[in-house]
């Protein structure tokens, strides 16, 4: 078993750890959260979403949060989940988009009030102009494995979506287990033939530790080849559309767990501890993540 | 890849998961709790310990704990530190013992203030009598990944042991990482050589959830032929004399997993969220493992 040398870390937690809190996290908050981040050796992220901030009111200050981020060299990622969220994205001039859509058509409605073939046809026609302005884009399937509403998603299913994605160009493809129930053998399988069937697209893998399996899955994904995963520090965030999708796996543990078998992350713990500690008085509930708890009780 | 295709559990929680509880559990409580396991699938159990109660008063009621559970065909575990334990536990009619040795000298100085070296002589004929009356022997190996007073252990210093072990003639060895420190990595490689140098013993892993590893190890475990698992309902217990060493991987989680991989373990889940129900209330922190948690949040 030849397991990577290196992995790159993709952090969630500013987007996605932060649209299921409740209460606002003021924006220089979130600011220094991201620098922070940046220092600890992280070099892509996303950093925001241009959701309607009636819907998610945590992401209203998403140009903001752009414009502090935009003359580095990090890939700093934008969510987007529409034609408006897109064009408000370029407008701040963002040069990396994130779109999405979910295997589970049931979840894409509740999600976004469109079936996934609808959000499809959406999302191809954008995915060519964003790349004809040489823009990354990024496509979440979110769903690829279990759905809380239609339960085990067939595997063709979620490789035929990423196969479309790949051939409408995007850049890479994560591939989330949005409700945190993917077993060590799914990951195992899923990854290995996407690996195989799509060499031009980057393959990342986001996992939620719901059902504390994440660790397991990301061991299991490096075995099928990938290198590339989605953590979120202190685990923060979920889903607000996936009933018990607490907890996205921790950036921390994914790193120690990494680090510890010899695959290079270029991230230094004890600057991501720091940035924990920066976010952490905004965040509703304790941050229990192993790594965290472990250096916070030295 | 082949994995293992049915696993057996050795459920710890009523002697690992409750000795670090500093409140005395009643012992009518800790029956319940143990026939509740049995009712859930569980066919083999550490049911409590033979230790001074001077240092571990929790285990004050090891001879009526042996008694109840005298009458059945379960593999009734008991441990004992020395050889006035394994006394005890014979005087009660145990039929099968556990004794534990630390790779490193520290924690079995700080543990039972012998070094390792003295604890294996004492042992040796110990274990040659309760073989010759047919006592079933179980060796539980500390420390075999890390110690938290020396670090790094080295894999030739733990094979060597277990080689002892299974020369002295054990039936089992429950191979622990007791400080939740190792890597998958490193667990595939223990478990790989163990399991093709002692065919001749059963080969169990024993991890904890300390850094989040533990699910991650147990399936590089699997991989390695190891199907074997000491486990603890609740994920109660931890080390009293290894610093950090909170969490025994949980049951439930484990069981989950397992079953979700197509390995059968016998037990069903229903009732052994049961067994948690019956023991939570005793316990002095929240119950927070995966699966209790999503099965107590329906």
């Amino acid at each position: 078993m030849v397991l990577p040398t290196k992995a790159v870390i993709i952090e969630v937690g500013p987007r996605d750890g932060l649209q299921n809190e409740k209460s606002f996290v003021p924006t220089d908050i979130k600011n220094k959260f991201i620098e922070q981040l940046k220092s600890s050796g992280v070099t892509e992220m996303e950093l925001t979403s241009f959701v309607s901030p009636k819907w998610v009111p945590q992401m209203q200050d998403a140009a903001e949060i752009v414009l502090v981020n935009s003359s580095d060299t990090y890939r700093n990622i934008v969510l987007a989940p529409n034609r408006k969220g897109v064009e408000r994205a370029l407008e701040t001039g963002c040069k990396a988009i994130a779109v999405f859509v979910g295997v589970s058509n049931s979840f894409n409605k509740k999600n976004i009030n469109k079936t996934t073939r609808e959000s499809m046809e959406e999302l191809k026609p954008i995915i060519a102009e964003l790349k004809a302005t040489n823009v990354f884009v990024r496509a979440c399937i979110s769903t690829s494995f279990y759905c809380p509403f239609e339960g085990k998603i067939a595997e063709e299913d979620t490789i035929a979506l990423c196969k479309e994605f790949a051939q409408s160009g995007v850049d890479e493809l994560s591939v989330a287990d949005t409700i945190g129930m993917a077993a060590p053998t799914e990951s195992f399988s899923l990854f290995s033939k996407l690996k195989k069937q799509l060499p031009e697209v980057l393959l990342t893998a986001h996992f939620h530790d719901t059902r504390k399996m994440a660790l397991a899955n990301i061991y299991a994904a490096l075995e099928a080849g990938i290198d590339r995963f989605d953590t979120s520090a202190g685990g923060l965030g979920g889903c607000p559309f996936a009933p018990g999708a607490t907890g996205n796996v921790a950036t921390e543990d994914v790193v120690y767990m990494l680090e510890r078998m010899g695959i290079e992350t270029g991230i230094h713990l004890d600057e991501l501890v720091k940035a924990i500690d920066i976010i952490a008085p905004s965040i509703s509930r304790k941050i229990e993540t192993g790594y965290y708890q472990l250096a916070k009780a030295k």
